[in-house]
């Protein structure tokens, strides 16, 4: 299968957070050829919104995404609200930014303020995910942000996403109506016997962004271990070709979390191999 | 919800294999009132087939499974023949131990002779397994022994399980005949949106091992991280009510790997925990 188109290629700031900040990130992705961008709300913040916002639109990026909204469920009704009111927050900073989607992680069993998980109702947090979107679907739609369900591999369903498979987003999606589609991030859904048949039903209309990075053999850490495309287990054409018969023209986006690798490197070293693995191995 | 009965408590040795050998487990188990068993075959080799099978029978105890066969991927046709040839072997051991089931970790990815993953064919090693069992089935029948599919979590889907789910298990087992079910092991499927509806299609024929421990947050080790029942997330009397209603009336077998906190720990006190927990948190 021939590589994909270079134009797609969509860097996640996460990919070099360790190294730059928001305005090198951009500045770099220039200098590399890189067309797309996903910046994170924190590293967005950092810089300033609307700095951040206007150098992303001379560079010529796309925004492919921002990362993230969600977190819906909590305790009580008030840390319930403060999560509504936190994901509006995101939306607008979208719109902002251009962004193409507001990616949501959608959060696990409710915590207390201290972090702590404080139920083990993981039917209760499902309906609490539900809810959460749905309340703040209105004001996405007027500000022309889609929301992006990111199902999350299962082994964060306590802590992160209790939305784990594709199949489980899109029913959110049907139930939730126009505006909310899903992310497919191949680290979360790479392993599910059910991802070609659920990347056929959300069709070009869910598909809202590709992320891709790979699953290492062994996996030493559960967050911070991605590999860069190649170097694991993952099909990535395999699932690229599936995204693409679905209808998806989107662009790829590359998101690393590694600790103990990638976050050590020279960023710029880090992005040529986006770019080259994205070719031979994306 | 009451506790559950405490003559149905069975612990996997692999729970206390860092402290004791078979025959000190066989007499702990015993001495803790505990009427089940679910030996490793290693352990077993270890101590001798034939003495830890005289041992067991003495001391009454039940032999809720034997861990394990499986790990049916491979390179090449040699390996998936040594592959059969070594689950016929565990067959014949479960047979001689009077286990209920031989308890099936199917295997990931093929790997080389050195233990590297060398594919990325994950619907191939779909099909190995499902033929390797196919291979084994005659012989575990003949031996009046039931072959149970145990869904590995999405996490060790590369290197020790490519079912992940209990639909995908039960699929497995529609596709096979009889002598086929499966194991539900809340650490491997506590997260699944679909568990109840599945236990409820598995019922009692099919549901031939329930193991139980707790999901840690934070997990800080992909493999040897399990916690006590209750010292984690999962709903655990919840589920086993699901169990209890489709019709299973078999045991509660305690399966922990934890190097950093109960292989260190006494191993008595271990056991006094996990019945106490049994009754308080399972």
């Amino acid at each position: 299968m021939a590589g994909p188109d270079p134009a797609l290629l969509s860097v996640n700031t996460a990919t070099v957070r360790a190294q730059w900040r928001m305005p090198q990130i951009i500045d770099a992705l220039v200098r590399h050829g890189i067309r797309g961008i996903s910046p994170w709300r924190d590293q967005v913040a950092d810089a300033g919104l609307k700095d951040t916002a206007a150098r992303i639109r001379d560079a010529g990026l796309t925004v492919t995404g921002l990362c993230r909204g969600g977190m819906f469920p909590a305790e009580d009704r008030a840390g319930r609200r403060a999560a509504l009111d936190d994901n509006r927050r995101a939306v607008d900073e979208a719109a902002t930014l251009g962004a193409r989607c507001l990616v949501l992680v959608v959060g696990g069993l409710p915590k207390d303020r201290t972090g702590r998980v404080i139920s083990k109702d993981i039917a209760g947090a499902r309906e609490m995910v539900r809810d959460g979107i749905g309340e703040v679907l209105d004001h996405a739609r007027s500000a022309g942000v889609p929301l992006a369900i990111e199902p999350m591999h299962p082994m964060y369903c306590a802590d992160r996403g209790c939305v784990n498979t594709l199949s489980q987003a899109l029913d959110l999606c049907d139930e939730l109506g126009p505006g909310v589609g899903v992310v497919v991030d191949v680290y979360h859904v790479w392993w599910d016997p059910q991802l070609r048949s659920q990347i056929e039903r959300a069709g070009d209309k869910r598909l809202l962004a590709y992320h891709i990075c790979d699953w290492l053999v062994p996996t030493t850490d559960l967050l911070l271990d991605r590999g860069m495309m190649g170097d694991g287990v993952i099909d990535l054409p395999l699932i690229r070709g599936w995204i693409g018969e679905a209808g998806y023209r989107g662009f790829h986006e590359v998101e690393i979390f590694s600790a103990r690798n990638w976050w050590k490197r020279d960023p710029d070293e880090v992005l040529m191999l986006c770019r080259e693995r994205h070719q031979t191995a994306g």
